[in-house]
């Protein structure tokens, strides 16, 4: 036997006997002989008894690697299961996941594990951990796993889908289980971890599967790493929109009446209908013309358009209408707008033609990448396309990115930044072939923006296939990159559907079609708002704008029912709370839900036909009128709540 | 031989050899053996020289019964097509009607016919009338007539459908065709007809079948009638929402993108979005709490709530998500306003809850019963659902009662009636068990109605399933009865649903569910507006508002774009029209487009700061300041163009 393991240097080592990859390691370096967590052999994530025998490419893993933290994950995962089930032996165990965003652990027992419980398991877990009992790496006869097993449905299953007779498992004690790439061979080596969060998650993410227990948890080498990652997830907590939603009722999803699926509760529904206005009735300004257009289509459009061809997986089932007819919901909104452009012959009068749309759209998301309302399977987009001919392309670009700037300085959004994308010239399968029309239009946007005097980012190759585009980025509350807008020129979608315009030469020509977005879809815009405000939304958008409690239902309620009918009838948000709660309880409960305006009428208020304002956030409580009020309060709708 | 005829009075006839319809009529009377036309031979209709030899019932029909006009109009129908075929020799037939909406003929050409065809098609026919040529009814051996008619494709189609070795035909010189109850034995009989119109329609009604132009046209035994009936067809073409829809450019539908479902071009959409936001805010403001549910749900949903058992045939099919969920298309939206009720635990304090949203929902119509906005496959239905305590339906009821007639008011709606729908009582099958619940609740309605003083029509056995319920009936510009509002109680869902409140006594109640909609959906209500208004929409809910054209585009155009602006700010609809057009085309343009005001601007109007105002439908022209036009069209809006 003879045979080479080449490092990620480049550089061999011969062997002429079979070496485990703690063997390798420490030949090597002693000290990467005891820092080694496992190794990437051939690509493939191996633990450290992992024997070696043959020509590999081998690069040894230790705590700085991702992929040995991944393991120090699974290991931890192993464990909690450990303990799960003798904490609970009645528990069934479905599957386990270490990735970098931590670990999960499925367990199915009659009563549910709460979230309560998860000190009482952590314990546990510390105690093993403490006690640093070997973790046994064997290779098993499939038969007598299976039989070990028996009695646990999920593993079973699992089980079965094992390939071969062998199979790779992990021994603790009486414990076994399998599925792992790699795990450390002490529970001594876990050290820091923390179980995070309980969670309903279906059997194999099947709808009509069993509901099991998703048990979260993370883990790390260094203490200060644990720490940190925690501070981070309180962070994200306090502004996910999804807490925040729950907790001031803005909407839910519920997998079990359709996955992916919101709906808008009504104080969710108000923030909506505010931005929905408020868009609409910018673009009419700026000379949009808004239509409606059917959620569905036949789909021989969506195959003229090229979407079926290359956006199928995206899309929803087609439906057979019985006659002949496929009808599709609409996964893009661009060839129901041009059906408008093309229900009339057009001339070079009516360019540019803008037509806009709130357009409800499906799109196919798997099940496991829904998140709220970030990402979901129906969304309503602030959805445009402006037909210009081509040389109204670049003035319809600058006027398109000053909406878009108006409409950020309205809602407060300050942190974006503008990326230009242009198409990769050597990749011509890519992108639609013709080279003047790119090279023109390129120029045309990168003008623009210099001619704007604003900074920009470009990049090569990440133009979409029918032309160049301009993507506004903003970051979300996790600080992750997102297209907040977007103005796209597509020269494709003109030519597939022969749309033509009567130029003053009395000749036809093909106009260019502006895709743009401001705000993006309903869910997703108003997903980032929540995240941006953490649920405190200023005065025009907060779905109750003015809380009205009276310090003694008895003696103030008709002087507040008053004041809420003044309020409403110039058009304010405002409710009265008349429960039987004490008064301390009510104004807490005003700030919790995020109210701006918190009024409280006592018999001083009554008496002067006046109310005692706490603005949200403040520790001011200001006596005015209510006219005083009225002025401040419709000051603040109408300037945005913007400080100038 | 021997036979007995029952006529219609009960009488018998006796013959002892075969009879025809005509000799058999003759022998009642000479003057009805004269006005024959046909007969109803055991309810089936016959020609006159159709041969009775067995005991049967007959009733002789003449020009004045219906059936009598429909073989007039089948006679008309063949004699276009022996005319079109004469005219157009490699023209095909496809199918004809005949029935008390006139005839009609679909025909395939390469040159499609046109309706600038129909009256050289109308001269043929009046001719072969004059000529009087007879009609020969015979029984031909299908193979023979399948001969016969091998050019033609359709026609062979719909032969090869007739069962049995022989056909019934009717030949007229050279042609010949089938598939007629009963023809007049003369041409010379026609006498007064006209076409009407050309349309396409599709092949068996497939969209996946060709094209063909369908000819319609009626007849009629008197010439009277004929007047009446072409006079009724023009008042109701002059207010048919289609024709209107088309000219003022409001919507469109176009079966190839997908039948039934609408296209509403920006002055339609403008027209609903003012209709939108004025119902919203309206609900709003009476305690309606507008949320946004998915247009999707789980399939199951549907089989709790009974849809899918009892409704099936009027949803779309269902969409295998392939992970186990099956997703429809909602055809109703209580299932998710129930979802929106579940999603917290109610107490008696929360009730009345009063749920309401701008609902799409999907209904699958048969494409021939298709029509403009006003049958549809899409729709966006003015949706609510009240959920209240058994002891508080009455006032409920009444509130709402009192929205649907204040909403009424604003758009000037006053035709209409009260219908009370109570179940049968003896028809156990047809509704929801619980007698004590039907006394009860049908009594609540009833005792509104009257304390409220209205009058109302009692309909027994009209009630739904459910429970019992007001529809508002108002009456279509065809003079047809339609729903426009309906208050139904329902006791059933909640109790399918499981829904519960905790009550005053701490106990669970099960709370009663109130179906309403005010005007119905978004697609019928803009229907039934455009046809009461005949297109001349009020001042608020006109798309353009105010026309402004300059005398001189250069020296007047500016002014013009200012006094745009000024109205724009102000949120009014106004544009300009600044086309190289004559002023008085531009001003008989805007009337056409029945713009409430048309705003002349030439040197005088433009020194003064003013405008010169033509009103719609009036012969008016008034100079006033662009101030007093602007409180002029204000108070105008505000009114809702009402007379008060």
């Amino acid at each position: 036997m003879s045979f080479s393991v080449t490092l990620p240097d480049g550089s061999k080592k011969d062997f002429d006997k079979a070496v485990s990859v703690k063997e390798l390691a420490s030949s090597i370096a002693t000290s990467l002989g005891k820092a080694a967590v496992g190794a990437k052999v051939n690509g493939a994530i191996k633990p450290v008894d992992y024997e070696i025998n043959n020509d590999v490419e081998v690069a040894i893993l230790t705590d700085k690697d991702e992929e040995g933290l991944d393991i120090l994950r699974a290991t931890a995962a192993f464990a909690l299961e450990a303990v799960a089930k003798k904490e609970y032996p009645e528990l069934h165990l479905g599957q386990h996941v270490a990735d970098k965003d931590g670990f999960y652990v499925d367990t199915d027992k009659k009563d549910q594990i709460k979230v309560t419980e998860l000190p009482n398991l952590e314990k546990a877990m510390e105690k093993l951990i403490k006690s640093g009992q070997p973790i046994e790496h064997v290779e098993m006869d499939k038969a007598v796993l299976a039989d070990m097993i028996k009695d646990d449905p999920y593993k079973s299953e699992l089980l079965k889908r094992v390939e071969g007779d062998k199979v790779d498992a992990y021994k603790l004690g009486d414990f076994v289980d399998f599925g792992f790439n790699a795990l450390l061979p002490n529970t001594g080596k876990i050290k820091h971890f923390k179980l995070l969060s309980v969670a309903g998650a279906y059997w194999l993410g099947k709808s009509s599967n069993p509901m099991l227990q998703r048990i979260f948890g993370t883990a790390f080498f260094k203490e200060a790493a644990l720490k940190d990652d925690l501070k981070r997830r309180a962070e994200i907590k306090e502004r996910d929109h999804r807490t925040i939603g729950r907790d001031l009722d803005l909407f839910f999803v519920d997998p079990k009446v359709g996955a992916g699926l919101p709906y808008w509760m009504p104080k969710g529904a108000t923030i909506r209908r505010v931005v929905e206005r408020y868009i609409i009735d910018r673009e009419v300004a700026d000379g949009y013309q808004h239509v409606y257009t059917p959620v569905l289509m036949n789909l021989d459009a969506y195959k003229t358009s090229g979407h079926w061809a290359h956006y199928r997986d995206d899309m929803f089932p087609p439906m057979d209408m019985g006659d002949g007819e496929m009808l599709e919901l609409r996964p893009m909104n661009c060839p129901s707008h041009i059906q408008i452009y093309k229900h009339h012959i057009r001339s070079y009068r009516d360019l540019p033609l803008r037509v806009a749309e709130l357009g409800m759209m499906h799109r196919y998301e798997k099940s496991g990448a829904l998140s709220g309302l970030q990402r979901v399977r129906e969304m309503t987009l602030n959805d445009g396309h402006t037909f210009v001919a081509l040389d109204q392309v670049q003035d319809e670009f600058a006027k398109i990115l000053k909406l878009i700037m108006d409409v950020y300085k309205d809602f407060d959004i300050t942190d974006y930044y503008f990326r230009l994308s242009y198409r990769d010239p050597k990749n011509t399968e890519k992108y639609f072939a013709n080279d003047e029309m790119w090279e023109r239009s390129q120029k045309m946007l990168k003008g623009a923006m210099d001619d704007l005097g604003l900074d920009y980012v470009e990049a090569e190759g990440e133009a979409a296939f029918y032309g160049p585009k301009l993507d506004i980025q903003t970051k979300t509350a996790l600080g992750n990159d997102e297209t907040m807008s977007t103005i796209q020129l597509d020269f494709m979608l003109p030519e597939r559907f022969g749309l033509t315009y009567v130029g003053q030469d009395g000749e036809e020509h093909r106009p260019v079609m502006i895709h743009r977005g401001i705000v993006g879809t309903m869910e997703r815009f108003i997903a980032y708002l929540t995240e941006i405000y953490k649920g405190a939304f200023p005065t025009w958008l907060a779905p109750v704008q003015a809380e009205i409690i009276p310090v003694n239902n008895e003696v103030h309620g008709e002087y507040a029912e008053k004041v809420r009918q003044e309020l409403a009838k110039r058009g304010f948000r405002a409710e009265v709370d008349n429960r039987n709660e004490k008064l301390g309880y009510k104004i807490r409960e005003s700030q919790t839900q995020k109210v701006p305006y918190t009024l409280v009428l006592g018999d001083d208020e009554m008496k002067a036909n006046g109310v005692n304002v706490r603005p949200y956030g403040t520790e001011e409580e200001n006596s005015m009128s209510l006219d005083e009020f009225i002025k401040e309060i419709d000051a603040d709708v109408k300037s945005y709540s913007r400080e100038n």
